[in-house]
């Protein structure tokens, strides 16, 4: 039968659809994608093409060469000119659309799958998350960052080159406000922070974890939105990003890179999307909210009744995915 | 400039990207689809093949055959049997995942699509979707129900024959329980139903109304969450979709029938969701909410921005959108 489960964190029901559920194998992408090459002449992302991209805003690097670059996006989002700017008329509310929209190149090769990335360039790329994460905040038009990236058409991009991107917006986004109250009214509730007590009761039962190191817990949620969903979790309590500590972000890169290489050999180089879900530097300190990144890979599609309902259907168990996972060697 | 503009309903922000958005023309599917055959033999939904369904649950036609047919869901979401049970363990909360889902086959032509379905089979759809909705909410273990329809692949399904769908949770979406209660609260400050000031609103405007009938207004929200996003709103305030009358049920065929040919003739036939958001019949007076529905064209995707804000990017202005199906013509 069926089970559906309540997502704490969104509380959001899911429906694990057993009847219709695969096994993990059978999620397997089948098509083997086309190979890259190492360098494309018309990539604006391309060592060499640098004047194609706008003007850059950060780079890391050494006299060889760069080795992350970070560009605002062309096609943004929002703007970065204008002020930021209310409007309300009578029912209507309406704000300029400007903030920060950058976009982060993770690698000066073309052809470099993200899950196969070295520690070194893994690290490299946190640590301009985390630089270009608490510069958009700096921002004072901007009220909330989001750090994401999409992989593969099928999570919403053409760019073959390894990016991810970073978009500052001008408000809160209500979705992050209503996680914050219900995280906060867990905490008045139980006098724990929602998301420690869920890394604990993982650690604890086991059966959802698919990776650990030092800092970092991962583990394929109770209430899993879609087969092989993925949250990394600090160990440590951290409202905030942007208070990772240089041994941390080390440690992320080994997380991160393990949960995407066990994708990426585990089921063929799937699409996915992933996205660090954070309170803002300055409330860093809050002791109800901790920050997390959620990986999704893209193996199903929304339909009417996730759109209608709010609610996914989850046609895979989240025990069968995670065991799966574990087992991928990715070495 | 983009704008930022707030759904009142959902209470979420969609970003109307101008400095990405395409015309509306852009959004014409380039790719015609394959001309479907009148009949296949390996339909399950075709006539002569209805013994590859289960067990039929509705029908309506006369001697010549059928016209609407109503099976259960062979892939179920929610199981049909079984008792609803919750399961409180810890922090962990489930439910049994039982209820109600049933497949309605439009039409027996396998190669009708919906958008040229005569307005009286248009109308008879419409009147099982009422049939199979109060139906629904008879079965004590089902909260809520959503009838929605799933058209094309990229809208989630692979199924050519026309046809929707009905799921009945044994919970309440959060979605909808927030829905409600932004609702409420908007009722409490203003004295009115958020959906009747906004439909009011909406044709004192114009700008953004694609059609309206006798007891329906058809139109492009302010903040449309994507091109062409379409609501139908009832004029007379209503909380439930199971209080409509015969006259609106024959109104309510002309109006839907009326924007999906709009869609299939001005985009050439995209893919789409549609979505009723009803309360339920019981509470079908509720002065604060008002039923209507929701038509999502899929012609962008969803990536890790709308993923990890809830936030849309919306490349059409809504009232362009609006002003281009407004000109389509369907006869």
């Amino acid at each position: 039968m069926p089970e559906l489960r309540l997502n704490l964190i969104t509380r959001e029901w899911v429906i694990i659809a057993t009847e219709r559920a695969k096994r993990p194998e059978d999620f397997k992408i089948s098509v083997s994608k086309k190979a890259l090459p190492y360098y494309v002449e018309t990539c604006p992302f391309c060592p060499g093409n640098e004047t194609k991209t706008p003007v850059e805003l950060f780079r890391t690097g050494d006299k060889n060469g760069w080795k992350v670059r970070v560009v605002p996006n062309k096609f943004a989002a929002v703007s970065d000119s204008g002020s930021r700017e209310r409007k309300i008329d009578g029912i209507r509310r309406s704000v300029t659309g400007v903030g920060v929209h950058e976009v982060i190149i993770e690698s000066p090769r073309h052809n470099t799958n993200p899950a196969l990335l070295s520690s070194e360039q893994m690290e490299e790329v946190i640590k301009v998350y985390k630089n270009r994460f608490l510069k958009a905040y700096t921002d004072p038009r901007v009220e909330h960052v989001i750090v994401f990236k999409n992989h593969g058409e099928g999570a919403g991009t053409s760019l073959e080159h390894p990016h991810s991107q970073l978009i500052g917006t001008p408000v809160m986004p209500v979705q992050f406000r209503d996680r914050l109250e219900a995280a906060a009214h867990f905490f008045d509730d139980m006098g724990e922070c929602l998301m420690c007590v869920l890394a604990r009761k993982e650690k604890e039962e086991g059966v959802r974890v698919v990776a650990e190191t030092e800092h970092f817990l991962s583990f394929v949620p109770y209430a899993a939105l879609s087969p092989f969903h993925t949250w990394i979790f600090p160990k440590r309590h951290s409202a905030s990003f942007s208070d990772i500590a240089d041994a941390e972000i080390k440690d992320l890169a080994l997380s991160l890179k393990s949960i995407l290489s066990k994708l990426y050999h585990g089921l063929v180089n799937p699409d996915y999307n992933f996205v660090i879900r954070s309170n803002k530097p300055k409330d860093c300190d809050l002791e109800y909210f901790h920050w997390y990144i959620s990986i999704i890979p893209r193996l199903t599609r929304a339909a009417g009744f996730e759109l209608g309902s709010g609610m996914y259907i989850n046609t895979s168990l989240p025990e069968e995915s995670a065991e799966f996972l574990r087992k991928v060697q990715t070495t």
